[in-house]
């Protein structure tokens, strides 16, 4: 299987700057190389873009992600993407990709603090496209992968949680 | 989604002793809640049985498996098992039931000694049964789920990987 | 062998609050009981005020500080403190107080993030109360305790680093 | 300051080898460079000699120990040894050697497994040695730093207690 990953930042990223004193997105990949380590059997291709907190996206950056997917000639694809917006971005994608499978996922804490959320997150992801699943742009938090508009954070709780 | 856990021990649950000063198979389930912590959209049904090393699993043992899946009223299992002898569990299990969604995870490296890729694999196992599959035992570890008979524990490398 | 701790806060103590998505100064004592926990021949007595990152310290907190100390029926202090203003209450407590031994810790690291030099500073304050010492105020950071005066922040590298 | 650490292996050393299935104390200082990369302000040698679980050592063993210790230029000396027999070497490098501050230590859990007593026992020697301490053997184990003679092993509880 080969898998397309477009990580956007986000908390799944974010890391402690000892010297600044606060947690910063990196630009890197170091999150995310941690739980590819232990998968021996996908080939990966990997873009790093926008690097943002996902508060801070623009518009513009909305349109880059969606550009990245539009051009990747893989179809099974993982965006990971701060958790704040994703449902926006998200939005945007299913309403102007229909030709892929595009998973959202992401992390309420960051991989760097704490491995159990951020990697299961990203492995819902994983496993669900070792299925055969129709193309459609998905949700991968908490437990489950479902259609992306199905899943929404509840702010009270720090949970993605699906819809009635 | 309601998913059974099923978990037989194996090195996925193994846990330090310092009085014996010696990994444990404990026949709790401390290492399966800390991930089912970060699951906010699941019903879990755990069962605790066998609780071995599975070098040590016997006949017995396998057909105790075999009656839990069978006598389990949800159609989507998830059997933790040690993965020296995954394979022999899970070609029985294929002979004899095909009226569920069963797929058989665990790790190669304790869950209390490096929580990224037993969660991964557990967390695999979950995204797959998030889509809609066919009746079947499969196999997830180390990146994907497939057909419980592709997937093989390649004991020089350590890693489960893809028959040819 | 009895210890005060007399825990401040600071960086030390600081952990993820997933629902603001930031660091925050806790008013508990999580961060040192995991510490703790592995201490079997000391009677602790520990006391929890100003809870501050130490940037937000104000003159009234180092007299509470100073009266803390005070007023301690013990003569071994360790003073848990955020790093960049622990030479400024250093300074205040070590011209007011002489009949005692403190020792002032704390960490660049949240304990929450990475356990090992929270931990290490923890513990060289303890060792060095084991020895016989005389009255006086310490620090214990990246290896050493030293004389507080003797021992400063490179903010640069992030490391407490003896002066020459 | 300047330390030589004598690392002879135990417990603290150990970690869980995924292709065997089990735990081994290997002949590297991994453990110990995790720790260290902490200390900024001292100088350290570091030597790993013997690498066994203490169970395992024979007479040869120690007296490798004790010509290691008579060797060193360097008065500081901290021993890494496993918690069964330290009381065994302890008592050998105690009664042969009478010149130095030896300060031995280890832990009932790997650091490869949990990084808090492992930190803790190692800091706890480098504090004490921080302190102007006479010559003499001593044990830096769950808080305290004693005279080797004076902290036993509770090996219902797996708890280095102070001896009445």
């Amino acid at each position: 299987m080969k898998v397309t990953v477009i990580n956007t930042g986000g908390t799944f990223n974010k890391r402690y700057n000892p010297i600044k004193g606060q947690l910063e997105v990196p630009t890197d990949n170091i999150a995310l190389d941690k739980i590819i380590a232990a998968c021996h059997n996908i080939e990966f291709e990997i873009k790093n873009i926008v690097s943002k907190d996902s508060l801070d996206m623009t518009d513009e950056d909305r349109v880059e992600i969606c550009e990245a997917i539009k051009n990747s000639a893989n179809d099974k694809i993982i965006i990971i993407h701060g958790t704040d917006t994703v449902h926006l971005t998200s939005a945007l994608i299913k309403e102007q990709i229909n030709d892929k499978k595009i998973v959202f996922t992401g992390a309420m804490v960051p991989m760097s603090i704490e491995e159990v959320e951020a990697t299961m997150n990203f492995s819902l992801a994983l496993g669900f496209l070792s299925a055969t699943v129709e193309n459609g742009t998905y949700i991968a938090m908490h437990g489950v992968v479902v259609d992306s508009s199905k899943l929404v954070k509840n702010r009270q709780l720090g949970q993605f949680l699906i819809t009635k």
